[in-house]
């Protein structure tokens, strides 16, 4: 039976160590001191660690099961559905004018990486409320707003995001979904969904869902797509659940993992709608909700990363096996444990130096979105050019991780029993949904790169100059972390450069470079990440703070990184540099 | 239904194009021509494609299951194994004088990939028998021979290996299973055996287990273990079975892949058994075994990659979503197939040059190991030598390449319908079974570098070297091939040397870096048989031999591999030289 223990010490750090988040002058934060946030992480920390982590083996092991057209969840998981209810949990960062506890994203985030670890597939139903909570707080009319977020806040309904059909992926203007309006205001919706994750399932009332349909007169293409509000059960208006509306689960997908998550078949047939947002302006109101769903895709890679950790990390201690090559650890065992041996420890090192860098990334993005709602503009732009670095960066490497934590259980990783292959299957999902990978990088060399004139990377680059220029005196970090970080900065600027020249020619020259930037760029953030942890930990060393123990283990975990990882920029840097030639060299009949 | 067709063209291509095995002057070989290659791969293929194929799907399904017992093998099994033994496919590279056909074990390693791609799971029953007639072949008595090896050529009987325990995997000296000698000559076994894959089944009237345990005598370590033949039912003198055997199945293991084969927990309770080779000598027996399995291992590690890039290349040219950057390819559709996009491309081209680097590989070692058996002692040094490098690089980036290749379908990679989910969880347990890949690194860091005194890895540099020479005037090749590879090369050799000048002092630097260093020489090696392979071509294309479209692909593809997977060398080599510190800065307490 897998473990997990929150980390919350590392956490803490971060929020105030690192962001200071409780003196960052942002609406709401002042609230946030040690004390506070401590009792907060805890309290998740133990739900996590005593209901969520044990119902994980189960969600996979029995998955969801349709029957008479309803989706049935594992055993259990609708107690601990109340139970994340009645903490408020889902509660926690929404407008408190819809019952929601007002705190910051960035605590919404930070628990959720809690939940996550422990359990993603029960995560996702709450997960998904959420976004489909945001783009009707964003785009709705009051109306709207005061019909469905305070159930949704709650999650006594819960929200889906309705975009995939079979022939249409990430090719969104081949949508075939109708929308035919009504005398009433209202609209039919006609067409059938795929992959629609929390489609169905038997912990809510009422499940409300956010479906991209074409309307007439939009023409082809995405510009022709609106975006609709279709329940399950109709609402009345005093509140009140009414008719079934149209739609019906078709059918729920066999799935590589994320068992305890019902991947469902929508069928549409001439359910009741009505339009979110703009008329034909669909894509802007559902990318709300997927920006923050990248962000939450991101978080769940290296979370699931953090919970194959820590199984491997107890498995290493635990496990005899082999003799210390520099003479016996433990002498009168019949064998040291897996951890004294340096090829466990490179492996070892490898998964936490990423997964220290890949959560003070994720929530120095969370303090950019507060940053960005407080109204600072440069916020925006960085967390808009960064979303698809966290998402596919972060979870790229941690599959990587959960693939590496596995290992160190040799055939007992392989087997259901321990739980590692769970992690592995479940982990998959991530590189693919919510856009995959590859269209991450194409959204971040083809869009992003060159939003608003460049401002944005351009922004990024002088934040690290500035950085490194205002810590250029610390000699005792100098060579360990800012060094390798203005070397990594100089990778990405060479990458972007290459861009800009050869890009304007030919722009396959750069999107054949596309996902070598996506993994140099996130090398080069996570460096700066530890750089800045590094200051953050040596001051509290200088200045006789804190626990000495805790910031010499960061230290030298951010060496790690810096030393072993960081040095991948330049493979990536000369695969980008080697252009679309050799990528594109043969004709399609050649493969 | 995932398809698959035998790379014949490719296989030939190396063969007869670039090993020229016909010339070779091996015994045997003289009958290789290209007719008679092509016939033997193309029955190969026609049976992989119409009958192994479709019963990998119902067996990663159906699985495995214990009744009574006995473990049922999928639907379909058994028909198709008695079709792979009257097709004499288990024959092939046997000794005529036990009823093989005598083939080299060239053309059992290239038959091998082509059923191994088309069902691993089915292929390993046959796989295992072989590695047990090896052992026996090798070490046995005439007796044993006459007794065991014409039923197991036939796969009448099939065989397993039995190494590990509950608490003793890598560390062997660990093991508990016993063997207490009789007075006829015979042992009785006793113990528990773990992961015992093809453990028991229903498609073979008898199976020939190969058990390592401790004989009284031979002390605690490894040194103490001995090998012993144990059949499940004994054998009379007349060679027809006998009474059953005391060695029955605990149970069969879930596992993350491979369900179509039985991984088994067997129960030895004072089996008979007899010794196989010398008493206190079983390791030196297993690794007869074990080294053939640990190439066949590398094997599967490409041939399940093999598998999965057909299919994301035949999916990649059908499914059609968004259009080329640089203007519409199939303008009367609604959108172009996705292999229009560069970074669809960089991804197949990544698996397509490793692929086909990894083939050549293959086929090369196993050229070796017939010039071995011939007498030709420095091939002996080098297959040794290589042996973890093409167990453990093959099957990471294998498996690097099943990945990748579900990536290329999107959502429809993740749930099981397409066959793409199973490649990668097939794949997974390649990197860790027959000495999980931290355990070749060291291997081969620890044991292999050194061994002979350094002699065989000082041969492969020679040989690279020499190569480059001889092929310096070929101007066509120098910048794309034979530059990239003396780069790679001088970073080996550069590895190799920071771990002579270090490791003495602290063994630690050069265990830290075994992982790295594995990667390191496997894309050096890499590298080399794309050079040889790119000379093969550029001479008929010279010639005006050949089919120049086969050939000028083959150049492109070698170019990618040289241009945008060789530079990771320098990352790996990166990565070493920062030495054991960074990797060992941590107390076990800190983690």
């Amino acid at each position: 039976m897998p473990i997990y223990n929150a980390p919350v010490r590392d956490m803490q750090f971060i929020l105030h160590d690192v962001l200071d988040v409780s003196a960052s002058g942002l609406p709401g934060h002042d609230e946030l001191d040690r004390d506070f946030t401590e009792a907060v992480l805890d309290a998740a920390g133990k739900l996590a660690t005593d209901v969520l982590t044990p119902l994980n083996t189960v969600g996979d092991h029995d998955g969801c099961v349709l029957e008479n057209g309803v989706v049935r969840t594992p055993k259990g998981f609708k107690e601990a559905f109340d139970q994340m209810k009645e903490g408020g949990w889902t509660a926690l960062d929404c407008d408190p004018e819809y019952g929601g506890q007002g705190m910051p994203y960035l605590m919404g985030l930070a628990t959720g990486e809690i939940f996550v670890s422990a359990n993603m597939a029960f995560n996702m139903y709450q997960g998904l409320t959420h976004g489909a909570y945001s783009a009707i707080h964003t785009h709705g009319t009051e109306e709207q707003k005061q019909t469905y977020l305070p159930k949704m806040v709650t999650c006594d309904w819960t929200g889906t995001m309705n975009l995939t059909e079979p022939h249409a992926g990430t090719d969104l203007g081949m949508l075939r979904t109708k929308a035919e309006p009504q005398d009433d205001g209202s609209y039919l919706i006609t067409g059938q969904k795929i992959f629609i994750s929390a489609g169905d399932h038997d912990m809510a009332d009422n499940v409300i869902h956010l479906v991209l349909a074409k309307a007439p007169g939009g023409g082809e293409s995405t510009k022709g797509i609106s975006l609709f509000i279709v329940p399950k059960f109709l609402v009345n208006e005093d509140g009140s659940l009414g008719d079934r509306n149209a739609v019906s689960v078709g059918n729920i997908e066999e799935k590589m993992g994320i068992h305890g998550n019902s991947t469902c078949v929508m069928n549409y047939d001439g359910a009741k709608g009505w339009l979110l947002g703009d008329l034909h302006k669909g894509m802007r109101a559902m990318f709300t909700m997927m920006n923050e769903a990248r962000l939450g895709v991101g978080l769940q890679g290296y979370a699931i990363g953090e919970a194959a950790y820590q199984n491997a990390v107890a498995y290493a201690k635990d496990r005899l096996q082999g003799r210390a090559v520099t003479g016996a650890e433990n002498p009168k065992g019949p064998a040291d444990p897996l951890i004294v041996h340096p090829d466990i420890r490179r492996n070892l090192m490898d998964q936490k130096s990423f997964l220290e860098g890949a959560r003070m990334l994720a929530f120095w993005g969370a303090h950019q979105i507060d940053r960005a709602h407080a109204g600072q503009a440069d916020a925006e732009g960085l967390i808009s050019l960064l979303t698809p670095v966290i998402k596919g960066f972060l979870t790229d490497k941690g599959f990587d991780t959960a693939v590496n934590a596995q290992q160190v259980f040799g055939g007992h990783g392989y087997i259901e029993e321990h739980g590692m292959s769970q992690f592995v299957r479940d982990a998959r999902i991530t590189m693919i949904y919510e856009g995959a990978n590859g269209v991450q990088a194409l959204d971040l060399v083809g869009r992003k790169l060159a939003a608003d004139g460049g401002k944005p990377v351009m922004a990024f680059f002088e934040t690290v100059k500035s950085f490194i220029k205002e810590n250029e005196g610390n000699e005792a970090l100098k060579a360990d972390f800012l060094d390798p970080l203005k070397a990594a900065s100089k990778d990405l600027q060479a990458a972007a450069m290459f861009f800009m020249q050869n890009g304007m020619k030919n722009p396959n020259h750069a999107l054949a470079g596309s996902y070598d930037f996506m993994h140099l760029f996130g090398h080069t953030v996570l460096g700066f990440m530890w750089a800045q942890m590094a200051v953050a930990a040596q001051k509290q060393l200088d200045e006789g703070k804190g626990d000495a123990t805790f910031l010499n283990t960061k230290l030298a975990t951010g060496r790690y990184y810096m030393k072993r990882q960081l040095p991948a920029t330049a493979a990536h840097l000369a695969r980008i540099e080697s252009g679309a030639d050799p990528v594109m060299a043969l004709d399609a009949e050649q493969f």
